[in-house]
């Protein structure tokens, strides 16, 4: 396993050691553990990462509550949302989002937090791609989508958001939500193929958030290549694929491509760091996605 | 650390990983997570042991039904009455005694029982003491000796159990449920000098069941050594330090004697088999303990 050398640094546990974890539903193939005990041991960190699937968020929650030492959670697919109601504290740009991947305990008040928006924001900003005064392209209105327009809205000041998403009723959600808590320009339309064509013409930043390409239906992508134009950025939240058939006819056409893998890193990243109060090693886990995901592509 | 030796086995935590923990107030200077992490080691078992301290045992035990891969919990003082109540099935021996220390996670059915009066009798076993046909001075009636006693008297066959306290209701209370519960013989008695004196004069097994001796109020015993008799085998529940007083005294007169720690590794190594379904490595398990209590005392 790539991560071993840093196992070899792992702490014994003890009755300090405090508890991170991930819980959702199924959970056997979450990254997690290995990324964030890899970052653990690479620190010298007295902690320990572990997994739970779970059905009852609420037990999972309140037991979390009741186990001092318990110290972080990340909550993946299908408790995002319902999470959320079961904190006692939740902050208002994850409120709008409505739905949460972090919970941290701080003696026993629990906080819940996202990190996805803010993970695809540093990706963004770490690939040098300018967002302040851009105009922003959303394929897809769903749960990621929200959790990034909400983040680039309110921290990036892009000129303006437009979505596109096929499900008309989630589509105007978002849209209304985004105008009634941001001071960004949102626009939004039905996808449609000549809706796809004009709102490629003008959009600085393309952002693909569907499943549309993700193993282990590769190859296809929402956009034709023909209507990507010079100097756009492209940045796709699947990352499995670690490089989309939408990415690669991007790089084609020799625009910026920035996989759904950086996002991934940095929301772990970010965890780490509400988790321990410390910088990540990113490198560290960096590393160990990038095995776990080329090994998987095999 | 001793148990370095066997960290350096320890498994990558996974998302299959079974987890384990002990919960108490306090649970600082537990040893479980030192004692049964150095044994999944050294099987190689994909388990980990951590401890939390804990104030709300519903709650506790409600989250442990929620986050499955939890299998195990250890309960120390002040939970084991209080967890009793939250589990789905207790033992009815340990119904009885009236506290469990370990709760099995079963598909999120959570199983309560006690190792306590186990580990004791496996003490008294493994030093080659017999019990059946034997007369039993229980100096003490607490918590400790209702596990004790009960163990004994349904599964030792003693000729009788004589029970000694200074605690009329907490004697009487003892005395009245063995009576009802278990077929062996039971006696009691207010302890006084005179009581104490005709015991031990009938006693073949002397087990001390209270905190006099423990450290840090070591060099005192609740038996004048004059009352030791040839024959006698002598068992205390205390194991800071390893050889109490009492102890010390007995081993002068030549009696067999049996440390309380003996008891303690017994229990752990008991709920680890019900942790993980396989036999402990008990010297591992006993390197480890023997470790800490050495270092300790000094």
């Amino acid at each position: 396993m790539p991560e071993d050398k840093f196992l070899k640094k792992t702490r014994p546990i003890s009755t300090h050691t405090q508890v991170c974890a991930v819980i959702g539903n199924p959970v056997a193939h979450s990254l997690s553990p290995a990324i964030h005990n890899a970052a653990f041991a690479a620190l010298d960190l007295d902690f320990v990462y572990v997994a739970f699937r779970v059905e009852n968020v609420a037990s999972a929650l309140s037991g979390m509550r009741a186990l001092e030492n318990f110290r972080g959670l990340s909550i993946t697919i299908p408790h995002k949302m319902e999470a959320m109601k079961h904190v006692d504290h939740v902050e208002e740009v994850d409120r709008h989002i409505g739905s949460i991947n972090t919970v941290i305990s701080e003696n026993g008040n629990l906080l819940g937090l996202g990190t996805d928006g803010p993970g695809a924001l540093k990706a963004l900003m770490d690939a040098g791609v300018e967002i302040a005064g851009k105009q922003i392209l959303m394929i897809g209105a769903g749960g990621a989508a929200r959790a990034i327009a909400f983040t680039l809205a309110r921290q990036g000041r892009p000129a303006a958001i437009f979505l596109l998403d096929i499900n008309k009723p989630v589509l105007n959600q978002l849209a209304a939500d985004l105008a009634a808590k941001t001071d960004t320009p949102v626009l939004s339309g039905q996808m449609t193929d000549a809706a796809l064509r004009d709102a490629m013409a003008q959009a600085d930043i393309v952002i693909h958030c569907t499943p549309t390409g993700m193993h282990p239906r590769e190859g296809v992508s929402l956009v034709p290549p023909s209507l990507f134009r010079p100097g756009q950025a492209v940045f796709d939240v699947v990352y499995t694929p670690l490089e989309t058939r939408m990415l690669a006819d991007a790089r084609a056409k020799g625009l910026q491509v920035i996989s759904g893998v950086e996002m991934f890193i940095n929301q772990a990243v970010l965890q780490f760091e509400r988790f321990t109060g410390v910088d990540a090693p990113v490198e560290v886990m960096r590393m160990v996605v990038m095995a776990h995901l080329g090994k998987s592509a095999k």
